[in-house]
């Protein structure tokens, strides 16, 4: 792990902090190994979790120079109280301390080991890889904290610790999920050393993932969901396929978007010259990996270990939702998600027709993960 | 008010439906007479209201072809179903109903009339002024939806109408505030016309201002006061002067900050020559002004009329906040108002001296609109 003291983290931008942790993690041997999946991973996961504490775990004033270090901005900013004592009693640091809560986890970082897997593709630098991934991320517990919201899924613990609007409250939750996003976005903007026009590509594909079309309707339609159980919709004379069709939508939006988003910010971090075939498979892949990944979270949902899976299981059930289980029973749900594993790895297999003439070891290896990570998705106890 | 049905609707991008606004009120010739403050203000927010119905009063599907109007992009769409009545049953359109909702407002919109004045002064494209027009709309309003939650101000009025989630729920109110978060980005990025590099930083400023040095902070410091009452303050040894420094960083973070996105948003929209002189004017112009118009909202709160200013008088009272009326008194508030006014209106003479070369009609009725609403501020009623 990277440490930095304050002083000397302010002497760098979010881009020299980026090349720091690559090099300290000779990201660029490593990813250029023949790295198991879990290896992969855990590289991955290390590097962006260095990167967030470099980049989020200092404090404010820092932080804010790290993004900001045009000294014409910070000319700009109004006065700060020097006093820290006093800037401490008035809490100019608890918003950055709750973000931070969240964001810094040990979580599987899934979605930043997409975004790697992405650049790889198309030989992305790894260090403006690593500000996409931390991006994503952002963006990715932003929704988890604010899912977690007594308004919402009314959760007490995530990924092991308690959830955060538990800790800072339940109004300081919200303003660390709105200031997360934004943060997503700014990361992506800060970087100065991707081409505009390729930057632009990923505020692009990250907002399409997250807002309306994506995340926050498929959010909506999980919400309203609560309303619309089994017995319901059989009162609405819905029929079982449509039933499907309906938590179809909420998998697509709700995860796969996003999932996509995750992959193609890696692409768009370069201007790669596989163009729109690229684009079309790793969406296809993404959209099925995405509903793979749901419909093995009901699956678990029901036989999961509480203490494995980090919350009550069955707690779908308990608020009546519509779920793959509910809607099909295990067995029948277990086969669809066979079936859809199945047509996922199609895609993976698109994906290396399009590479064969390819010699390149970085994009091979990539292809192989994102072949075990699909197995990975299928496989998994949690 | 221009309409279109949702079939006229999608065959327009977002540029070229902003085109139609600035035809269809002829902004162009408009905007180059001297209008009055309040004509001026008029026009803009008639103009935003009806890019805003444009392009967020139609349904789910259409608004999607709208932004992403690449066939590519839409052919890798999940699949969906034909069958309007189930997409109804399913809600499919809850969410941008509850966006629109509060989006869609007879607000005063000094936020896009901003951005407007920002563009004159460096002859930007009206059509990209819209654009960000309505990107900066979409933030204030999800900045509202969020504040009046009952977990933050449990308000029940805004702007004259019921608060979002007492129409559409607390979870949807919410998600309806991060949806609009991430269509202010979406809304940026999708514009096709204006260079990828003055986008970005468009991007950035509003992220800047929207952010976790910015509005977040401000709203959090907001309600960390809530613990930090006159009388507690008093407790810990805290000065008076000290006090207000708190006030002070609420004001900038919560609302100047935003204010100087606005303006340089429109800014950004052309790649301007006058450089670093302008934004710093510009920046600390905003500064004052966002300041000035806090003062001014204490003191309304106090004064105000309940039916005049749609919220109970008083409730900052009620909540035991520090305010420059509790803190100083309802006179000499009034006397730090006129000092901050005085001072803000000095930022408008050295934007003046700046454009004295200037010939240009816009850039000179764009400062005399920026006086004015300086003058507006610090006058208002409500």
């Amino acid at each position: 792990m990277l440490q930095l003291s304050q002083e000397e983290a302010i002497k760098y931008n979010l881009n020299e902090l980026a090349d720091l942790i690559v090099s300290h993690y000779n990201l660029e041997q490593k990813l250029s190994e023949k790295l198991t999946l879990e290896e992969f991973l855990a590289l991955i996961s290390q590097a962006t979790r260095n990167f967030i504490e470099l980049v989020l775990g200092v404090n404010s004033d820092s932080l804010q120079q790290l993004f900001f270090n045009d000294p014409q901005i910070l000319d700009l900013l109004p006065p700060n109280a020097q006093d820290q004592q006093i800037m401490q009693i008035f809490g100019m640091d608890k918003l950055r301390e709750s973000m931070y809560y969240s964001l810094y986890s040990d979580g599987k970082m899934l979605r930043p080991a997409l975004v790697f897997v992405g650049g790889l593709l198309t030989k992305a630098k790894l260090s403006d890889l690593l500000i996409a991934a931390m991006a994503i991320e952002c963006i990715h517990t932003y929704s988890l904290i604010h899912d977690d919201l007594p308004a919402m899924d009314n959760d007490t613990y995530r990924r092991g610790k308690l959830t955060n609007h538990l800790v800072f409250g339940e109004s300081m939750a919200i303003l660390a999920g709105d200031a997360l996003q934004t943060l997503g976005f700014s990361l992506l903007s800060s970087n100065q050393q991707l081409e505009a026009k390729q930057v632009l590509k990923q505020v692009q594909v990250l907002a399409y993932g997250a807002g309306h079309y994506g995340m926050c309707l498929g959010q909506a339609l999980d919400i309203l969901g609560d309303d619309l159980t089994l017995d319901k919709l059989k009162e609405l004379g819905i029929s079982q396929s449509k039933a499907e069709l309906r938590l179809t939508q909420i998998h697509y939006r709700k995860t796969a978007f996003l999932i996509r988003s995750s992959i193609l910010l890696g692409v768009y971090a370069s201007n790669h010259a596989k163009g729109k075939d690229l684009e079309r498979i790793l969406s296809y892949w993404a959209y099925n990996l995405g509903l793979t990944f749901q419909i093995k979270d009901d699956i678990l949902d029901v036989l999961g270990n509480e203490a494995e899976i980090g919350k009550p299981v069955g707690s779908d059930l308990v608020n009546h939702k519509l779920t793959y289980v509910s809607l099909y029973g295990l067995e029948q749900a277990q086969e669809k998600l066979n079936a859809k594993f199945v047509q996922t790895l199609e895609y993976v297999e698109q994906l290396e027709n399009l590479f064969k003439e390819n010699t390149e070891q970085e994009a091979s290896l990539a292809i192989t993960w994102l072949r075990d990570l699909t197995t990975f998705v299928v496989n998994r106890n949690k």
